[in-house]
């Protein structure tokens, strides 16, 4: 059996058994179209009962058209939403936020450390703008939860964001591609890690854990949720189909599946760190606090694992020799430690513990 | 074993049984995510076979993606796109276009007859419009293949509003949310359909005749495209997991299911409409050249339908009582067979037949 | 001295003295830019009285500015503005209302007669709008005052139209670049004509009555102001040096001046009909109660006219033969019956009394 | 007579005689409306004879719309724009390329210093972000001349940012808000510091340097022009009275008066700072190659000049206690003399040598 070579990103994995079984079920028969059917329906229930409040929940295709729904709506009718800078709705979406919203958003990166942003910084920007009458006015402020740096913000660290963001009359909105996987790195609840900490309106990630394509906006404001539906029809994320979004979300946060799929990926992650970590000359850049890890490689085991067929994304300037190693709900501990194993055959060091490469490569 | 119906509209139905196992079959696996993966690589090539031309493909989630993609793309840096009167991007997808293109767009509607734009009235407008420096400046029209109106453009009829466009330096855009329909319809290639008569740009439409929940823009004049990747992206519709919408499209094309499917709902159709009319009192509104009847029912009809748990959209104004009765490629001679008795039963018509369906159709 | 010769629009005057001597007036001395001066914060106080009633008073350079900026603001978060059919913004401003809006808004013509919508068409055209989930929602009325055919609304109907918008949650927006004309023509108050019959926003013309280059948007409806200085500002039309267009907007005001001016030219235009009705074969197209004359000239008054130098502008389609003869604040009695002489002359009718043409040609 | 208090920005000032006189000439008369006039349709050869090469010239309101409609423009279909990180266009026009463009541009600032960006700095982000699918894609760069912080780009300087730009295919727009200043500056030729130096684009300024209330966009690329006669309408810039603007800018470069104005205003700020210079505890903040001074204050003189009446505006954050004092075209030495005086009064020194400020103060 050919083992996992791609840990290129979390989306390079397919579905879960459990999102496949239920679209497949799903196909049978006929039910009203754009989102007046069951499923769809039950929606606001499943996701009430989930995060221990009212919500208002809107499916839709992709995690960009989230943010860029969220982004639209927290600026209105027109000003700057703050995020990390290292924020995939600054620098990931093409300019999403700008896009979604006819011009009337500005995306502001704030510094900070570990992918995070800083409270205090944010407090200080926020009020300098607000002095500046010419500027772009401060609306939100847009935090990822779990982070591009494989870090996660504390329930502290994100109430403190939250309460600077509301002392000034902005929204918080919390980009959760990743918040399976930070919820269980938290061990908070779902209300905890979001609402219960200030978040106004959720991108509720759900397709780099074992969705096939779907994501989802809940409101925890829900007066915010006012121009939601048209606002998705016109942007194509209303789909005709919308029952096939629907029950992949509802299987989803099914019976836990969303955390136990996370807390296999992350658990992964921190395998795959330990079996590097033994390795001479790996060298970790930040923790890995969820399901992937960044980390600069000898260049002998990298040309290794290449020449092996495995496939990472890089970070940052070409000359740091960065990568980010991604883990999956379907990553197996086999898929980790051959990586692990490779890695130390081509930095030398155990090689006898190598398996039969010719035929896993 | 209980029979159809719900004839709401063609996206009632789920998904064809070839698309649901390719999309199973894709399950399998790891693949580059945005659509690097050889499923996405190909659709350029299968597309191009179809259309017997070199294209450029985009799948993006809905007809209203790819509609408003297309007017963003047509009417760009700014201008207006002339549209029929009962057009879908005018009136059914929250303002689109403009929201697309960032308020550079404005749909403007084209009277005709039967859902047709007429290409005369089309210059006429167009000329007018140049003449006004003040107004916004024609860039392109967009015409809906089959239409709103169960109907389809002949192709000289196609032929002669691109020249009326090109000759007045505006594209040709197509809304070909029922391409399938209407091409097997005209019986033409598809290719003859489409830039052979014209058309520079192509919502290809998918979704309603069998496939999940996948559309795509098809580029003739490859220049076009240039801003695809970006604009697309930026507004929510450049999967992560792309293989799930590309190998539903590979599904749809290959070995003529498109055009199986869509012959098929428009016999139904056909069926339908030549069953209703021999109940007196049935009025057509229009032809029925596609895969739905417009048709406005006798009161007790009408009752006894819902009452008898049918379904159906209304048109028009409500007291009119016209109700637009869709097949689609799931649509059985049963189905239909049914729904006419049952019309038949509760005009008073041959009552004793009902409900001995297999043989009353 | 040469008489006026140019009646293609009341925008081919220039300013008024008084405007004239504000502006040279203001010249002296510096003043704090970006309307921190006395004369624009004072504008406040002065537009207050003049409506009786508190009002937000924000300059702009433009009508066209004017209007879109209220067509943003009234459509917000997203939406459409329902127009006459010849409405300005709708077809004279290059889709000005979805510029401003960033692509939020969109202008729907209500049909009417004399260039004035009616209230019923529009009462019918938003219910049904409404009915349909998948448009644009209705969000504002705008109504012209004085209209684009030298009508004006009788404040029954301005109340009319408002009460139909108010009930339906619609703001209510008029365009008043000829405000003055209407109110002289109404006999009623600034205020009567405006927040009194329902207007919750106004476009406050000017220029075309007497000011070089300033208008002004008016907020009856105070709680719409709050995005307009971020909206001016961005759009350019936040002055530095403001007060000199608030100089302007004050004198304008000032002593009734705007009146008198609007008086006169509405006067003249009267004159104008009176003078020409009596030629056989002149045509008028509709009323004449503000400042202009619609009317359809034989072909040898036309002719005449252009070969003596007289301009106007064309309506409708070249074959109508239809001129719009336009009357300003500085159309003197000698300039209307000149022209009206020098039809008569090209009519055949009482040549002798045509003035010595020669020179005055 | 009392002197020249207000340094608080150059547009502070009103305009110049010969402005004035212009706008009072072109009162008498009637002219055709919307730029059809002699003065609007001469400004193509004036501007061409300038700048010594054919160029489109389109009059606007301010320099935020000239900015805006640029940016709009370069940044086509979509794109962003680098700039200088103290850039006026960035973050004093309240986002005004997000809003002309329709969400399409975005500006993304330099590292530089003195106000200017580096073109090695410049080439290393573009790079970057072209290897970046998913980032938003790099159209123009945008540099002030002269600059926020009272300096001047080389020729060479410019040369080399153009050549990066257009090594990339980046358009390249000056923003001009100051050129005279900086032309005067730089001993060049209106033509050297422009196009013959790699710009494509300019907003040309003119309200601060003596013009009441009209800038230009002037096309040395005249392809770039296609769209902006649309534009600048829907924006509220295509003035009906256009030709009021366009004499203030014939005006305003008829006879060197813009390079007089430019001169004289930039010898009194060397003026200044030699003044200033001789008072201990003053130290300034950056050159002052341009027409205004950045200086950090000792309190007792900071004091002192507002206890006197004098205007001017802070920069950085309040602890530095840096102002800004601008001289303007009608800056008199006199006043600048006075300013010194006051402040060594307050310093401690020299107070014999102080006007008698008691009655001027």
């Amino acid at each position: 059996m050919s083992a996992k070579k791609n840990f290129f990103s979390d989306n390079v994995a397919g579905a879960a058994p459990e999102i496949l079984a239920a679209l497949v079920a799903a196909n049978a028969g006929d039910a009203a179209p754009y989102g007046a059917d069951p499923a769809t329906e039950g929606l606001r229930a499943h996701f009430g009962a989930l995060f221990e409040t009212e919500v208002e929940v809107f499916p839709v295709g992709t995690g960009t058209a989230a943010n860029g729904l969220c982004e639209a709506i927290v600026s209105a009718p027109y000003g700057a939403v703050y995020v990390s800078d290292s924020a995939h709705v600054h620098d990931n979406e093409c300019g999403g936020a700008e896009f979604w919203s006819g011009g009337n958003a500005r995306t502001i990166p704030v510094p900070g450390s570990d992918g995070k942003m800083s409270a205090a910084e944010l407090a200080r920007m926020v009020d300098e703008a607000v002095a500046r009458p010419a500027d772009v006015p401060p609306r939100a402020v847009s935090i990822s939860q779990g982070t591009e740096a494989s870090t996660v913000y504390t329930l502290a660290e994100v109430r403190a964001i939250a309460e600077v963001a509301h002392a000034r009359r902005l929204w918080v909105h919390m980009d959760g591609a990743r918040l399976a996987n930070a919820v269980v790195r938290l061990g908070s609840t779902p209300g905890e890690a979001t609402w219960q900490a200030g978040v106004d309106i959720l991108s509720f990630g759900a397709t780099k854990n074992g969705v096939l394509t779907a994501d989802a906006v809940v409101f925890f404001n829900r007066e915010l949720a006012g121009s939601m539906r048209y606002r998705r029809r016109r942007g194509g994320h209303h789909f005709s189909k919308m029952r096939f979004l629907s029950v992949q979300l509802e299987a989803y946060i099914a019976n836990n599946l969303w955390l136990r799929n996370a807390r296999h990926a992350n658990l992964m992650a921190r395998r795959m760190r330990d079996g590097l970590a033994a390795i001479p000359g790996v060298q970790f850049r930040g923790p890995s606090e969820i399901n992937f890890v960044l980390v600069a490689l000898p260049q002998p085991i990298w040309d290794g694992l290449v020449a092996e067929g495995y496939s990472f994304s890089r970070r940052g300037a070409p000359s740091e020799g960065i990568i980010r190693i991604v883990c999956a709900f379907d990553t197996t501990e086999e898929d980790v430690d051959e990586l692990v194993a490779t890695a130390r055959h081509y930095a030398g060091v155990n090689a006898h513990r190598l398996p039969v490469s010719g035929t896993a490569g």
